[in-house]
């Protein structure tokens, strides 16, 4: 089974390589599909449980009006639904097909399987235009953007930082990292599926 | 023209991909043979340059007894064969030739022409595994091993401080990064030679 996860930037393009990735090596997909598992597995509404785990990114976040007065803590329900999103990833690994997850802290969560990990990133320019390109994105000026996507990377960081000391985007914790700033996205796809199947070869 | 910069921790075999690199490339490899170059210019001895590159990199780390007690400065001549070094370096990109080029900041000194900049890596124990495999090696311990890895980075890392503010191994200033604590280099240089035209696509 090769399993191949994809952490990215805000705006990295690292969705688009990743659901790319998986249609080039004809690996099967997950990413928001596992919240509707999830609120399924916890009867409860799939919004619901994606704000709730948006918010629990955001939320930790410290909190600084002029001093830091401390972090939101995750809601029981919260961790709950972060400890049924773990589990749904992990039976998704016990089923051996070959696949590619993109965010959720996968590379953590499935360590024992020895996934390729891939970590996308790009300048912040490349970020603001990336991201106010997309249809579902109603900021219109590059300023708000900027801050948007610098809040939810530090969100992603410190999520993780709730599982695990291996630190997000650090390349020490990657097989290979991939600076998007100058490549349109789809033409990356063939050379990097090629450069992750011997990675996985190598880890076997 | 197409350049590519490898820049990489010591052990990690860096110098073997880009030396296949270019051979996959077709394009010109520079690594040790500027040496020749700048000695020749200076009409100073090939190994006195040398080891007065190597010492430069290694003295520019802070000596420590318990409390540091300075850096060494780079004497005159040093800072003038290091200048020598970057000017025949200019020179090899105004050939217009399509090269590789390994170590030597060249991603630094060759900026304005925009290379596709590599820095390769790998985890402490492949790096050891790797260095002391090399017949030129005369040290036996892991233990020696593992220091003289680290000291040779940290040199790196501070003599790539003397020219610019880019810090040496942060992925934001390279177009890719890669692990190669468990593959064989020899495997990852096709997918990585038809990556690396991408990118260099993408900047043109």
């Amino acid at each position: 089974m090769n399993i191949i996860t994809v952490s990215r930037e805000f705006g990295s393009g690292g969705r688009e390589l990743g659901k790319r990735l998986a249609d080039a090596l004809g690996y099967a997909y997950y990413d928001k599909e596992i919240l509707s598992v999830v609120s399924g597995n916890l009867k409860l509404d799939e919004t619901y449980v994606s704000r709730k785990l948006d918010a629990a990114t955001l939320h930790s976040i410290p909190l600084t009006y002029g001093r830091t007065i401390g972090r939101t803590r995750l809601s029981m329900e919260t961790a709950q639904i972060m400890a049924e999103q773990h589990k749904v990833i992990r039976e998704i690994a016990r089923k051996g097909e070959n696949f590619v997850i993109v965010g959720r802290n996968a590379d953590v969560v499935l360590k024992d399987y020895h996934p390729a990990n891939l970590f996308v990133y790009a300048d912040m320019d490349a970020k603001i235009r990336r991201s106010m390109s997309r249809k579902e994105n109603d900021i219109s000026s590059e300023k708000e953007m900027a801050k948007l996507i610098a809040q939810i990377d530090k969100g992603r960081k410190k999520s993780r930082e709730l599982l695990t000391n291996l630190a997000w985007g650090e390349k020490a914790n990657y097989h290979l990292c991939i600076n998007t700033s100058d490549v349109e996205i789809k033409k990356i796809v063939a050379p990097v599926a090629e450069l992750v199947k011997t990675f996985i070869g190598g880890m076997e």
